[in-house]
């Protein structure tokens, strides 16, 4: 398990899911846009299949792992569920979804168009996971975790490989989002040093900042607009450990400038972020994050499942 | 002025605009998405400043032109507008914006925005471009004609240069949206022949269709869902000169076909297009254009000026 836990895991994960995920575009956005004094590298993987990264991590876990005829299963009633579910269907396995009872319609409806078997039950996240746990003690199924499993954690990694090779002007820090911590954990495992990540939780959601400062992971309240994505209670003792060798900084936004960054990226480039996925910008938005004259940063906009008429709310017809 | 329609023009062009523009970026995506058999590149122009390819030609005209005391003037209620009024506001000069009437509040806000004199007056285009011609003679302005213009041709040609560079599996076609022509004028003067360059239009509003049919710019009637970007009454001689010579061919589709565009890039790609920036892969999903098996063929998603709640009632919550 810790040997798997190496660069090579990224690049050994990415060579497993590349026929598999997009190669999401990369884009060099001038300061001026945020407010900024140099250019920013933003990594566009709203555009990835199922509109979030979690496609990455969903792949690696269904062709690295052997699945069993009961096939996969997962809880979520989001961006992972939706993940697994679309993977599972393009490998051609079965998959149940474990969804708690407060998951939007809508996005129960798109775990079940990608032709996985939901079920909802379970009032909070915690009760799901519980249900999903039994199911796969008793079927066999395969069980893919949203972000403590090194599987999951290499997949989601790729898309730092893909970045670095993809920014023309080289990177010297990079800005992620964590919520469960699997896709700050697996960048920062592929970048090791190289290159500065910086973690990015919501002040209300702030489970790996409190697992870095208390030494290991701990329960937060949870308590943001970005909770339907980067909700998690608690990170896991695998994201803890990469993350207390790799990540840099882990700095916490106000739910304003979340909402601030969907709106900068609406109004100056057409791009629309869900919460989650604008939370990487916000922390240099709401100067959480304050790159040095000259420093080569890049975000990462890893999601876009926000509701268009929400964010129509939220933002005017353009700026720039 | 015949000398200037080469692709020099536009490789001066792109040299000139490069420190105002956003190298947009390219992304190749699996045909599965689009219901084909093999990849498209697709160049994300609505990432463009002001949402829009405009912005290249409106900063070609401005900084290869001499600009009087009295500034820019432009006749628009829509992305030309925007853009003209965008550049002259980074490059300190006045501009006055003539939008028809009918213009909806929203775009004429958003003009006003970033700076410019709006004067809403003149029932339709043609009126408002009256007006704004009267003006442009009275104080000297420098009009910013929207399309028919070797200015604004060769800027809105830099996108195609743009594309043929980071395009990293090469291209063979490139299917473009054509209102007034413009865009794939310019488009199709980079690419000379080494590359095909198919127009696609409304069927409501085929005025370079009509063109290329009749020998000669002739008026149409215009009615479709894309009229805001793309409803040009009859294109200019200047842009039906280039056409003749370099684009290959001149498809239309019908408004549901771009509605089904608009669907696929927010559910498939978590792109929103507008109407107009939708077009050009309506050719595919409608099989107007149909690529032979392993064509490389390019779709330039040209603008993102959407309502966004209008786009919300159109679309799903996502499908892959």
């Amino acid at each position: 398990m810790a040997e798997a836990l190496s660069p090579s895991a990224v690049e050994a994960a990415l060579a497993r899911i590349r026929r598999h995920v997009r190669r999401t575009p990369v884009m060099a956005v001038e300061g001026a846009a945020f407010g900024l004094a140099d250019p920013v590298s933003l990594k566009l993987e709203l555009t990835q299949h199922t509109g979030s990264f979690k496609a990455r991590g969903a792949f690696n876990n269904l062709l690295a792992r052997s699945v069993p005829a009961a096939g996969v299963t997962a809880a979520s009633g989001g961006n992972h569920g939706a993940a697994v579910a679309y993977a599972a269907a393009c490998l051609g396995h079965r998959a149940r979804i474990f969804v708690p009872t407060v998951s939007s319609p809508v996005k129960i409806e798109r775990i079940r168009a990608y032709g996985a078997e939901v079920v909802v039950a379970g009032e909070r996240y915690a009760d799901a996971a519980l249900l999903c746990e039994a199911h796969a003690r008793a079927s066999g199924a395969l069980m893919v975790h949203p972000f403590d499993s090194p599987f999951t954690i290499a997949g989601q990694g790729s898309v730092g490989l893909e970045w670095e090779e993809d920014a023309v002007d080289g990177l010297d820090t990079v800005l992620v989002a964590a919520g469960g911590g699997g896709l700050v954990a697996g960048v920062s495992l592929w970048f090791a040093g190289r290159v500065k990540v910086v973690a990015v939780e919501p002040r209300g959601s702030s489970a790996l900042h409190a697992a870095l400062a208390a030494g290991g992971p701990v329960d937060v309240e949870v308590s943001s607009i970005a909770v339907d994505s980067l909700g998690a209670k608690r990170v896991g003792d695998l994201v803890h450990m990469i993350a207390r060798d790799h990540v840099a900084e882990a700095v916490l936004v106000p739910d304003s400038a979340i909402v601030e960054a969907q709106r900068k990226l609406w109004e100056g480039l057409r791009i629309a972020a869900e919460p989650g996925g604008a939370t990487a910008l916000a922390a240099l938005l709401a100067g959480a994050y304050r790159p040095r004259p000259g420093e080569r940063v890049g975000v990462l906009v890893c999601g876009g499942n926000v509701d268009l008429a929400g964010l129509a709310s939220l933002t005017g017809p353009g700026s720039a």
